[in-house]
Formats: C-alpha cells, sequence, structure tokens
C-alpha cells in the first residue's frame, strides 16, 4: 500500500501538481476595477473635504455621434459620477472642423477648473481631422489618456511620476500587482506596439525593472517568445492567437484583446473572445485575465485614476504653503 | 594522404571555418561616418546652389568651462566646417542662471536662420539648472540632438518621419545597415536604457521591425538574452562586460561603450575599451565595431545629419510652391 505522502510524489512526478494548481488563478478585472474606484471614490471624498467641495473635474469631448463611442462615453460618467468626479460630455456636431475641434480643446486648457480632458477617438466628422494634432493639442498636464507626444516620450524615458500613463497598460500594471509576482528581474513578453497598449505597456514593464521582449506581426518565432515569459501581455487584435502551448509554465498572462467571433450557440450568433486561447492557456499559466471582465473594466478606472491625480497635482501646485 | 577537401571537411567538424570566417567583418565608424559626411557635403552644396547661398545653421549652446565639453564641441565645429554648416559656439559663463540659459535657448529658438540648437551636456553652472527644463526648452523643430520629450515621445511611439533621433542610436543603425544584414525580423537585444542611448536603440529597432528586448542592471540572466540576438547593440557603460561567449555566432555586435582602463605598455597608463570584450567576441560575431573608431566617430556625423535634415525641413516649410 502507498502512502498518501508517497502517492503524492510519485503523482507529481508525473506531472500531477493536485486540483489546487492544474488551473491558473483568474486575475479579475471586474473585482481589481472596484477595489480602485472604491479607493478613489474616499479620496475625492477627502478632498472635498479638505478644500471645501473641491471636485475633480473632466471633460469628455466627443465629435460626431458613433454608437460605439457613445456607449464607452457613458461608461466614463457613470463611473466618474460614482466615484466624485465632475464629468461633463462636450459634444460637437459631425459637421465640426479641425479649427473648432482645436477652439474647444483649447477652451478647456485654459479653464482651470478642469483637471482632466480626453477627446473620444475615433473623431466622426465629415470634415478631415488630424489626430495626432488633435491628441497633441490637449494640454500635457489635463491629458489623462497619456496619448500626447510629451506623456509618450516622458514614460518611454522612465519620467513615471511626471506623466499620465494610458490607461489600459496602466490597468495590466494594477492587475499585475493584484497577482502578488513582483515585476522586477522577470522576463516580460508584450505582444503589440500600438500607441494605446503595446508601446506604453513595455515602457512600464522595463520601467518597472523587468527585462522587456516587444512582439509584433514582423515576429517569426512568436511560440518561442512567449515561451520564454514570466508575464506575457498580448494586445494583438488577433482572436484566439495565443496558443496555451506557448505559455510558460505558472507565467503571469495579462489578455487586453476584445474580439467578437461567431458562436450559433448564443442569441447574438457571437460570443467576444481574447487575443489568449484561454481553455488552454487556462492549463499552464500561474495567473490569467479572463476576456471579458478583465482588462477591459480596468481601463475605465485607470482614466478615473489619472483624473484624480491630476487634480492631486493642481491642488499641490495651487495650495500655497504646501 | 588527406586530399585538400577532405582536409578541410575534417576541420570544420572541428569548429574550424578557414581563416575568412574565424574573425567577424569589421564595422567601421571612421570609414562610415566619413562616407556619411561626405553625402552631407553634397546635400549642402546643392541646397548652396539651389537656393541661392543658403547654409544649414547650427547653434551649440554651451554653459561654463569643461575641458570634455571643450574638446566635443570643437569636433562638432570642425565637422560642421568641413561640410558647409554655419555653426556657432554660443558660451555663457559658469555664473549663468537657468533663467539666463533659458533666455539663450529662446533668442534661438526664434531665430529664424538657425535650424539646429543643441545645449552641451553636462551644464557646468555654479547655480542649480534643472537639466530636463533646459533639454524641453528646445524647440522640438529644431532639436538636432532629439532629446526633447517631444521628439522621444513621437519616436518611441513609431513616428520616425517626423522627429530627430538621437545621435548615437542613430548612427548605430547606420552601421547595422553598412553590414548589409536586415534588421526586420531580426531578434535585436539592447543592452541599457539611458536616454540617450539605450532607450532610443529599442525603438528605432522596434520600428523597423526587429523583435526587440531591452537588458539592464536588473536583468539577471544577461547571457542567455546575448545568446538569442542576430543584432546586439550594448549601451551599458561597463567596461568588456559583454564576454565573447555569449554572443551568437554570426551576430552583429554593435558596442557603444567608451572606458578607459588601466594599461601599464600605454604611454598614459590607461587605453580605451568598449562594453564588450572585444577580442573574444570577435571570434564569434559576424559583425563587429571596435573600441575606438566604431560607434563613437559616428555621433558627430548624425548630429551633422540631423542639422541638414531640418535645414531641408526648413526649406520644404519656407519655400512657396515647393
Amino acid at each position: 500500500m502507498f502512502s498518501l505522502a508517497s502517492l503524492s510524489l510519485r503523482l507529481r512526478a508525473f506531472g500531477y501538481r493536485g486540483d489546487r494548481r492544474t488551473m491558473a488563478t483568474v486575475i479579475s478585472g471586474n473585482k481589481t476595477s472596484k477595489l480602485v474606484r472604491q479607493r478613489l471614490t474616499k479620496e475625492v471624498e477627502q478632498m472635498k473635504t479638505q478644500f471645501l467641495g473641491f471636485r475633480p473635474s473632466l471633460v469628455v469631448l466627443q465629435v460626431g455621434d458613433r454608437d460605439d463611442s457613445n456607449l464607452y462615453i457613458s461608461h466614463k460618467l457613470k463611473a466618474a459620477a460614482e466615484i466624485g468626479i465632475d464629468a461633463k460630455h462636450v459634444r460637437l456636431p459631425n459637421t465640426a472642423t479641425q479649427d473648432e475641434v482645436l477652439r474647444s480643446i483649447i477652451s478647456v486648457n485654459e479653464n482651470p477648473s478642469v483637471h482632466g480632458l480626453i477627446v473620444q477617438l475615433p473623431l466622426d466628422s465629415v470634415n478631415h481631422i488630424d489626430n495626432e494634432l488633435i491628441t497633441n493639442a490637449v494640454a500635457p498636464e489635463k491629458d489623462v489618456d497619456g496619448l500626447s507626444c510629451i506623456n509618450a516620450g516622458k514614460l518611454s524615458r522612465g519620467d513615471l511620476g511626471d506623466c499620465f500613463i494610458p490607461c489600459t497598460p496602466n490597468g495590466c500594471m494594477e492587475l499585475i500587482r493584484q497577482t502578488g509576482v513582483s515585476v522586477a528581474g522577470k522576463h516580460a513578453v508584450v505582444i503589440g506596439r500600438s500607441k494605446i497598449v503595446g508601446a506604453p505597456m513595455h515602457d512600464l514593464l522595463l520601467w518597472n525593472h523587468a527585462t522587456v521582449t516587444t512582439c509584433h506581426s514582423k515576429t517569426p518565432d512568436l511560440p518561442v517568445q512567449v515561451s520564454r515569459a514570466d508575464i506575457l501581455v498580448v494586445g494583438a487584435g488577433r482572436a484566439e492567437m495565443v496558443k496555451g502551448e506557448w505559455v510558460k509554465e505558472g507565467a503571469v498572462v495579462i489578455d487586453c484583446g476584445i474580439n467578437h467571433v461567431p458562436d450559433e450557440t448564443k442569441p447574438s450568433g457571437k460570443r467576444v473572445v481574447g487575443d489568449v486561447h484561454y481553455a488552454s492557456a487556462n492549463q499552464r499559466a500561474g495567473y490569467i485575465t479572463p476576456v471579458p471582465g478583465g482588462v477591459g473594466p480596468m481601463t475605465v478606472a485607470m482614466l478615473m485614476e489619472n483624473t484624480v491625480q491630476s487634480a492631486q497635482r493642481f491642488l499641490l501646485k495651487n495650495q500655497p504653503g504646501r
């Protein structure tokens, strides 16, 4: 007869690690974003008490009337209201010219009672508008989306305390922190190099002292690169492209993908999946974010975080004797 | 008796690859920088002919009187003169205040006949001067050192056609191009993440479509990371830290290090070495830069390149009908 201890040892020798270790721990963006929003609510309450009714203020500038933009903006306004941030939705018609959009931005830049300004992208105008010009017209100290060149430059060169970090990668870092896994000294792999996800994610991991590899559409040996990642962040925009068997045993897997794939079993005929094949990655990763309910809910929470941070910086600058 | 062919095969089986392949091809920065300077001389000559005596103009602003700065500036002025760039050396005393330095910068920013402005670092002043503030006061369209946040942000997010690339990494790219090895799809490893070498080098390799890994002082397995590099760029600032046996067979090795080590056989009692152990790396690399005579001479050449490029952009903007 085998004792339980020796049975366990023999099973481990065959790769069996017990029920509790065969599936990754799920990192919930729903739970984590709720914790962030609760913390921010308290911070805003404190500001209000300490500075006689002071409230952080955010302007969301929209051009046109896209359905998806309307939905995203409603989420942002709702989150702001719950936290106690004074959020205003400024709407320009789809006939707005570039100059009109610029004038709106400048007017918010110059308004000292507003701490954050985001321009909802994509711009929905019948006129040609230069996205880069618009993004960079937002005053860097109010650019809570962190998308202007100046904020990108500071982040990419390691001046993290003096910039706004784009919301999605900032949310990913918060999720990684939730695992308790330290980033410093780890090998992190980022798939994707977009301005809003991959590129700033590289910077954040690097300046949190990971060794970072950036992969993209021109990377010929993606499975090999992925297999080296202690921390894997995927922002590729391709449904389930990262296979479970590529993932390093015990890795932290953060999936920024939101893809719609056909699914006849659903009333809508489709379902949402990430850039990682969850069912198989789940078998090898130590921690993994689900889609939906992973990175998605973090983005709005981090926008609120940036807005509150901007208001705090404003107070620090403008309170004499502080 | 062995035939020559069978002898050669037997020797290869023992790792002997014939004289021509046992040593890396040396990438000469002296030769390459000369080619760049010759090309620029022609371009400046053409501008002069086409635009009635027009010359690219560069201002080098120095605070104080450091010996090393004086030497570097003299190299820059000499290179400019040879190419036909009108370079001015503006000198402030070491008693200059931050405001005085800023006023000098603004005056050059506003002078339409100057196309490039660099502030020689480190600043040598008895007063406290904020380096970041000074670097970012240079107008982005004249920032031919490419060190301002705006230029760093554009480079880091892939807007390469619309920024100035810092001179040392730009020189490294030129040296890599000289090898004929294509960067796209290769695995590049950068050691170091400084603002003037490592961080922008990562960006340049990434946006030339390499898969890029950035290593630094917190990387625990540097030999393993280095062994994966098809292209290796080292800007670590530590004498001969990269050992030949770490280097992948046939890799392109670019050494940005300039370190002084004791050497009793030299009259000065020291010699200059790079961050790579040249004698051993030379045995494994396909291409390698020497130190001195590798990256060093490229830096001044690329500053001239940026100045000429700035003048060309100025002409494009200011010539009606072009």
